[in-house]
């Protein structure tokens, strides 16, 4: 298993500036060579305190580039729905080249009914937009001269610039949440996957049916999942908590605030399982989440134990992203947070058993 | 007067590789602080190597902001016409706190035939969707809840994160070139200008329309003009045009290449003076550009002439923004014409007289 980190701004500027945050996370970043953390990975969202700071991953990543010298920088994720994919695949080619072609680029959906009604698009269009834009960049990273003609962009005769470093482009991720279709899709495009953890069984389920499509379609071994946690390590149980618990709760409750309008009645076709999944996740809570796996807190030998206790259960992934920062968490007690973590815990996560687990 | 360096990529792939070009502008762009460069400015373009390499100067100025402290971060600009506003204001949120409030936003109309047509817009509506894109961007960074209707984007009760550092906003920029309503509308609106020069006559003339503009609009002061030069200091003229003159050449004929459709029979009523601009451009040399004082190229005795005479010619201008690396000079020679430069030009150019001469 590897270790990356996971900024996802869950706070306005009523709890922090944005100024203050990007410059925590720059910090942060600072740490990963040094640490073993062997990625950076940032959101793109809008207008609300969940996500809002970070409205094109791309540009904290190019600064963070230069704050790590080995570190993938990971879009988790571009929300092609947004997004122009002429625009889209310009700025791939042009971090992948800024970095030195250690860009990854997650896509996802996206899933919150603000976001949609402030862009003017239908979230019944949701699956068309997302699967005909990251065809779209990916034959513009890929080919010379692309001509498409789509439902939502049509282009003739491209050359996308800049060419990625990385060929034939760099690696995709497909974010999938409560959608077992997207798993599936995933696994079939030969794509990695990211997701948020539920219950260890309802992972392990969603990916099989990633880990299936992929052999089924003949790729190579089993794919990559990463999958992203809350992580905040202290000596002790007890301080591990004091300092978290507000924390993570508060996160939840950022994240219930901006989908607030699936419980008001938002329904979509392309969205059947997200009203009921919003609905448990505002029910959540720091100890729930503790208890399923999805938040890593503790001392470092319970630290050991979750990662442990879930890495089995869902039968083995490949990338933990961390959570180290959320809400209003400073960087000086993140940076704790990690050294204890890269020190304590990271040496005896089992490599050998896990890729093991991993085929 | 102050000086900065902008990159402008002219190379495409046969020339040099994106990876390789941008890593040597974050290179010189880490000289900026020592040499006293006050700006790192760069382009929005696509699809050619005429600016194709800098498809959205946000990325590199995030990454650029890590090799600076003092430096502004100046796009030279932002092309409203392609992009979505909610979108372009939420990244100018995100790079004014990333970069510590240093970042300045240009915006251009776009000119090139080539880059309306892959992304299905007409140039009859340059004009239109400029206004129409900055205003919005505009109010969504001064305004906490924005509801526009217009004729190309329409919101509701938008609040665009992060807000910015900068209060209001980062200060704005307009690129003008050969369409004097543009310089009108700078000084109207009280932006600063960007332009590149043609004849100091030509430019000088522009100026006081700008100029002008700003003091009937009561504006104080008589705002601020950025001009673009090719910049080439050796220590001897013989050295400094041998090791110059055929990136200037290149340079222009990269451009009338990307602008080939005009010539072509390209017209739009919204670029009246396009077609004899790009004409004039395709017709022109080194030699032309260094006696019209749009390329400051010789030893620094040269340099400090050359840079003099221009200014005064026009009436004194603010910011100098010196293409260094045009082209395919590499980081080692372009960094030695910059420190050569900033040790014996920039001392000598009076800054009494031209904040004289600037009022």
């Amino acid at each position: 298993m590897e270790f990356g980190i996971q900024f996802f701004p869950d706070v306005g500027p009523a709890q922090k500036s944005a100024e203050i945050y990007w410059q925590e996370c720059l910090h942060l970043t600072g740490l990963c060579d040094e640490l073993g953390l062997t990625h950076v990975r940032t959101v793109e969202h809008y207008f609300h305190a969940y996500g809002g700071y970070s409205t094109n991953p791309l540009i904290f990543l190019a600064a963070a580039s230069q704050r790590t010298q080995k570190a993938r920088l990971i879009t988790g994720a571009i929300l092609p729905v947004f997004n122009h994919p002429l625009k889209v695949a310009g700025e791939i080619g042009m971090m992948d080249a800024i970095s030195g072609g250690r860009l990854e680029v997650g896509f996802a959906r996206a899933f919150l009914p603000h976001e949609f009604r402030r862009f003017g698009r239908s979230m019944d269009e949701s699956r068309a937009r997302f699967d005909e834009g990251m065809e779209q960049i990916r034959r513009l990273l890929e080919e010379e001269h692309v001509t498409m003609h789509g439902q939502f962009h049509s282009f003739e005769d491209v050359t996308s610039l800049p060419r990625p470093v990385q060929k034939p482009r760099p690696p995709f991720w497909i974010a999938a949440s409560s959608t077992p279709a997207s798993y599936e899709i995933a696994g079939r495009l030969g794509h990695w996957l990211m997701t948020i953890p539920r219950t260890p069984q309802q992972i392990g389920e969603w990916m099989g049916i990633y880990r299936d499509a992929w052999r089924k379609a003949g790729h190579p071994g089993q794919g990559r999942v990463m999958i992203a946690f809350h992580m905040f390590c202290a000596p002790t149980h007890e301080e591990a908590v004091a300092k978290a618990r507000e924390h993570v709760n508060a996160y939840y409750h950022t994240l219930a605030d901006a989908a607030a309008d699936w419980g008001a009645g938002a329904r979509s076709k392309d969205y059947p399982n997200h009203p009921q999944m919003i609905e448990g996740l505002r029910n959540t809570s720091f100890e729930k989440q503790v208890e399923n796996g999805a938040a890593f807190v503790g001392s470092p030998d319970e630290v050991i134990e979750q990662i442990t206790r879930f890495d089995k259960a869902v039968g083995g992934f490949e990338d933990a992203s961390l959570q180290v920062n959320f809400n209003t968490i400073d960087a000086r007690t993140a940076e704790a947070s990690m050294r204890l973590f890269a020190e304590k815990v990271m040496p005896h996560i089992d490599k050998a058993a896990v890729n093991a687990a991993a085929g």
